[in-house]
């Protein structure tokens, strides 16, 4: 461990409702997204929580996915108005991932969308204050909604034993809930919203915690029920959510892209109808074609670190810069290191040969890859 | 150290033009601070930096005072309308201390604004997106106006010897700064804005380095022109900043607080003519009073380690709550411990007897105090 690495705590990094059960079973390192912290490694190593991820059942505190609550006569027009993808027929109960972007077309955040009823929404956001956007929108346009951040803290179950931990606590029902809907269930007297939605490949559930009082004998009833699914505390992992194609925004995609650059071609609706913030640059690039792409990158090995700073990737000549990987581990599966980048055109084809620059010295061999690198 | 405060680092946290520079001098413990690292320790306790600071100078990495540059015809309209604070009479040259609020008088951030003409400005915020706040007024109001995040990297350098540091690398002309003023300065051939503030006691200045590829030089040649003046880095010091009353956004306030209840009672002008966000709310609550205001307290020692969490602050019936502390620290000054935090009215007078709520077990005698603690 580098001692360079601490992270020195203050009111302004927000803990969750279950910090400290994760400090109780022992997280060992941090992460910061919306002014909260984010657990991101407990005592076993990366490569093992990913193996334990895929066959059995993880729970995450991921109470930084804050909510932006969207409730009043103009929510849907709002909502509208912020993102590319189509919204008008979406059901209450249902979820939906949503790039929002700016004039510039380039992503504010990529959250998922909760409808709650016609008038009333969430949107659980990545790391940005799109609280503040949206408000700032609302006062602006005079919008008659009410926005704010409401007192609600999502706990995530994952993995493929994920539903019968939770069937046991919450009750059969659970098993009857789509991918990318919800429902409600009922905790200690409280009814709580539990959404079919999460950040790993093979998915699982995440509850919105709305009673924080509840964190800590909520987290230790679904340990205990989860005692014979293997379930333990885990985190985002970042070997599975590369192989799977999930982004993070401020890491593989900032403000400076655009959702077509970002593999997003599906959620910008080109037959939209309503107007929406960077709707003009979207269709031009829609029409005149992009100059950078979200890729996959499967390097060869010995196994490396982590990637926790950009690394360059290079044409075969070592000479042309084509783009850089933001993501990236050693996955046990492909028995290689992987990543995903920003790579440029001309370059971002389907196994096209590229280096991956570790150091000064050091070159790897890779091909670039189709997202998901797993489907 | 606790192995459990480990920071995960990846892009999203974003690394300043002097990140390796501070690395390179045996930094210890960072915070994260508008997406971006804070280096808040060094090699020497909080004590020692604090005496050091008190006497000598110290260079700090405060790039993560991100800028928000507004510019066009109406930058002033949108400023006015985002701060209580009257900003007309502001001549271009100038930095000014501005609350932002929101329509309940909440405080959206607590920036320094700097006027470099009349139509461009800069403000250089604490840690929330205002970014996409100033933004999202623009779009919805049809401002003409062109906000970004300019590629602008603070560096302080701060303490009573910081002047004849700056003046070995930039010129005598430095000692004519004013405090609150800034100018331009020649680095390498391109023009730098320099500004006498600071968040500590003693002042000193900023580097708005806008030439980010000279970080490590300008960072090297600064700690070697500061070498008679005992420079050395450091980083904003919890203890120098609770005497000063400097408040922490996040920390000491949210957007729960109004500038009222944090003593920003004289950046709220009650004769501001132009309209401004949060208007109604402020001049009701400076017609009715507040109920909470942002105090000193000074408790009594044994020496208790830095709040790193709200601590409660109990009438001396050690049953009612008046308030809490948010920072606090031993000060070698007042050879006590020292903090601030938000206290109930009623319970606000300077003097007042308190109790600190230290553990389960444990309570301090305390009083009250106005603030700054050391003027």
């Amino acid at each position: 461990m580098n001692i360079q690495n601490k992270l020195n705590f203050s009111r302004r990094i927000r803990r969750t409702p279950f910090t400290s059960s994760v400090e109780k079973y022992g997280v060992t390192g941090f992460s910061v997204v919306n002014h909260t912290l984010l657990p991101k490694s407990f005592q076993n190593s990366i490569e093992e929580d990913y193996l334990h991820l895929q066959e059995y059942a993880q729970i995450w505190d991921v109470g930084c996915q804050r909510q932006v609550e969207i409730k009043g006569k103009d929510a849907l027009k709002l909502i509208e108005l912020m993102t590319p993808r189509s919204i008008s027929g979406l059901k209450p109960g249902k979820c939906l991932y949503i790039p929002l972007t700016d004039e510039n077309g380039g992503i504010i955040n990529d959250p998922i969308l909760i409808k709650k009823s016609t008038d009333h929404y969430y949107l659980s956001v990545a790391d940005s204050d799109v609280l503040l956007w949206a408000r700032g929108l609302a006062i602006g346009l005079r919008l008659n909604v009410r926005i704010r951040e409401p007192d609600i803290w999502p706990l995530a179950i994952q993995g493929p034993r994920a539903a019968d931990v939770l069937a046991k606590v919450f009750g059969e029902r659970i098993h009857s809930i789509k991918k990318f809907n919800f429902d409600y269930f009922s905790l200690d007297g409280s009814s709580q919203l539990i959404a079919k939605t999460g950040y790993s490949r093979i998915g699982g559930y995440e509850i919105y915690l709305s009673r924080p009082e509840l964190g800590a004998s909520l987290w230790e009833t679904i340990l205990e029920a989860g005692r014979s699914e293997n379930i333990r505390p885990g985190s985002p992992n970042i070997i599975d959510r590369v192989e799977a194609g999930l982004l993070s925004y401020g890491n593989e995609m900032t403000v400076e892209n655009t959702p077509l650059e970002c593999n997003m071609d599906k959620f910008v609706d080109i037959n939209k109808q309503e107007n929406y913030i960077g709707k003009k640059v979207l269709l031009r690039q829609i029409k005149y074609g992009i100059k950078r792409r979200i890729k996959g990158v499967i390097y060869e090995g010995p196994k490396l670190p982590t990637i926790s700073r950009p690394l360059q990737v290079f044409d075969t000549d070592k000479r042309t810069i084509v783009g850089s990987l933001t993501s990236g581990a050693f996955s046990p599966h492909f028995e290689s290191n992987i990543g995903v980048g920003m790579i440029n055109k001309g370059y971002w084809d389907n196994n096209k040969e590229i280096l991956i620059n570790i150091s000064a010295k050091e070159f790897r061999a890779g091909l670039i890859k189709d997202l998901p690198l797993i489907k």
